[in-house]
């Protein structure tokens, strides 16, 4: 490992490269992983409730009666609400209140216009019947991707949310408890890895198969919803977590070095990369960074994040700032500069952008509203926040008139034929008056 | 194979498990396929045009010096289009200007709101910077298809659409290059198979990568596509092509023979099934097929089709049927009845619904506006039509104010201190009035 945070500079020979070794990660698929979770997921496909109890048993050392035991009631979820801290409550209250309201902006409604024939065409919007959510249990259960999953998945209008998290040895987290309940999350089964996956893809005689699976996971999990994918809808495959600040020089660096931090302190493999145009503030903030280390909770792993993968990136101006992050597509990306709104036109490529100084990423993994669930390992620059839509399908409407079939009966069978389709040709020809 | 076509009931008490058979359809991935993908893709990203020249000569048996000779420039594409016979040209422009304008409605918007605090939340719209349309060569390629992958992409605003089309032996499709230049293709290469997938997803010298590859394929596309999901974007895998015809026993027996016929003369894995509750009216359907196939060109790609997937279902009435029709999911809808309209609201899952008696499906597929690429397979159920929506991506706006980091900061805090991730709560923290 690197002694030293990893410095680049724009105006280096290497610097293309050398930016793209520090981007690299490698998200090859492990072949014993893969086999297993296949073996998992023909085993509850054939044989539902007695083989997610078998594997519950094996990997949460679990051993239960039936399935039935393994769900929790809206009653369980309330208890969980009611037990956690009083400012537990009101904070993920609020935070799901401001979840709900951006959340809100993004529904979709249907529409329908009519051409000069009378033509109706027109996109008919229709949730999904049923979403899956996955949360993980023991040491990385988190309530507000409880809240950033369901809350827009209840917007959006499914019927019915399925929540599953494993409980390992038993060990129940009331606050992700609560969160559901807030979330108004529909059923909750205490049931984990790629068997509760296999369970919401193809149901069981007690999980209902469900439309579409979301959510984080290890990686069995990332596997088996890889491998079902086609059977339901998943969200992406998150890779690990990143940051990009671009700093013009005049925040406190002690602020700009804990931003870096709250997404390095996610794991040794998340990526935290500062671009600034003044060099005397990149060693202020690596300064800071030394200074503030020290005292993390979660020193360790910062540590290793913020020297294997982290960097500290030197630019001409704000504008080569915007192209290096264009380049990065970042999931997370500050804008800690006097004037962020300027700045927007050119930055084409990130998942949430944080504008202004005062705006630390950390807000908007909690209550700012939008969602954290966002492209990372530079996807953002094709796909988008989950969201709304995530939840949401589009059916495409089409109503002709005699007139309208008649018209453009005679364009199809002109391109029919072309194609050497004439049963697409005849059946448009039938539509054509004399 | 059936010598009649299947008939099911709903009143048959095995009828939910005759459907699901009837529906069955196997994706299971071939391992040599797989491998022989792999090896291909590896091969073109290590070694670029190099490598793709070969494979060009081995499946194509097209012998080149150099990457510049796959490319066919602006004035072969405009050579195309004025070489086709009138009425085609005619035909494609007038399609293209319906696919457009019905696209054109799907633009999405940025926008931006501010709450009590000020602070400002919003989501920012951006197209793709490139995307990578394949075409299939030889006697599946369909002009229409260019037009209906390639005329989104451009409304979303993509700066640069890049199409791949084989021409083994050199064989090439003027209707297809007639169809790039009227959609405004940008680059056209007569590359194919994994290796083109391979050189849109990594880029090599010639071929620069793109953020999203959409378009159909044989196998090898398909699992080249799934293979580089993740580097790049990808449209669904498409299973085999659909219909479902809901008829209310009023429209001509002939017409939905060969709306039926439409889908079966695709391939002999297409299915058609038609849903009525009149029992006469499925004989009269049934005869009018066996009348009119010896006339078909497709002859025995509809019998094999018909045969083996295809089905006539009596149900008991219009509700029913949109029941019966839910659980297909499928990717072409039509509604031949009186009142389409009626029916929508009970309609949840379909790719594309054509509503009333002279709305042939053919119509869809070429020049009603809508687009032509659908969900297949059922999962109508979770994804929707290609549209402009595919060729964009959002980002997340967040902007606080002292006085919202302020307020927004003690509940971060509290989350943040919730979930054990202090150097968030730090982060956030700082931003909070002393």
């Amino acid at each position: 490992m690197n002694d030293k945070i990893t410095r680049l500079n724009t105006t280096q020979g290497d610097f293309d490269s050398a930016l793209a070794k520090l981007l690299a990660w490698d998200d090859s698929v492990d072949h014993q992983v893969n086999e297993s979770v296949r073996h998992i997921l023909r085993d509850v496909k054939t044989r539902g409730d007695a083989a997610v109890l078998e594997f519950t048993e094996k990997f949460d050392r679990l051993k239960v009666g039936s399935m039935a035991e393994l769900e929790m009631g809206q009653e369980r979820l309330q208890e969980a609400l009611e037990r956690i801290p009083q400012d537990q409550r009101v904070a993920l209250e609020k935070a799901a209140e401001r979840v709900r309201g951006y959340h809100e902006r993004q529904n979709q409604k249907s529409w329908q216009y009519q051409d000069e024939d009378g033509t109706i065409l027109g996109q008919k919007v229709t949730p999904l019947d049923r979403a899956g959510l996955y949360v993980p249990g023991g040491k990385a259960a988190y309530p507000s991707s409880v809240l950033m999953n369901a809350i827009p998945a209840k917007v959006a209008g499914v019927a019915e949310v399925i929540m599953v998290v494993p409980t390992p040895d038993g060990v129940v987290n009331d606050m992700v408890l609560a969160a559901a309940a807030i979330a108004g999350v529909d059923r909750v089964f205490t049931i984990g890895g790629a068997q509760a996956v296999a369970a919401l893809a193809y149901g069981t005689e007690t999980v209902p198969s469900v439309d579409k699976i979301v959510g984080p996971g290890n990686i069995f999990v990332a596997t088996a919803k890889r491998e079902v994918f086609g059977v339901v809808g998943i969200d992406m495959i998150a890779g690990p977590s990143e940051i990009l600040v671009i700093c013009d020089g005049k925040t406190d660096p002690d602020w700009i070095a804990m931003d870096l931090f709250s997404q390095a302190e996610h794991d040794e493999q998340a990526q935290s990369i500062l671009v600034s145009s003044d060099a005397d503030f990149l060693d202020a903030v690596e300064a800071s960074i030394n200074k503030l280390l020290p005292t993390m909770e979660r020193e360790d792993i910062i540590r290793t994040s913020m020297l294997g993968r982290g960097a500290l990136i030197k630019v001409a101006d704000l504008k080569e700032a915007a192209e290096v992050s264009n380049r990065i597509a970042p999931e997370h990306l500050e804008l800690s500069v006097e004037d962020p709104q300027a700045m927007l036109d050119d930055i084409r490529h990130a998942g949430a952008i944080f504008m202004g100084r005062y705006t630390a990423e950390a807000l908007g993994d909690y209550c700012a509203g939008p969602n954290h669930v966002l492209p990372t390992s530079g996807t953002a620059r094709f796909s988008s926040p989950l969201g709304v839509y995530d939840f949401q399908k589009r059916s495409s409407l089409i109503g002709f008139t005699p007139e309208g079939a008649d018209r453009m009966g005679r364009v199809a069978s002109v391109l029919a034929r072309g194609e050497g389709l004439t049963a697409h040709a005849r059946s448009a020809e039938y539509r054509i008056k004399d």
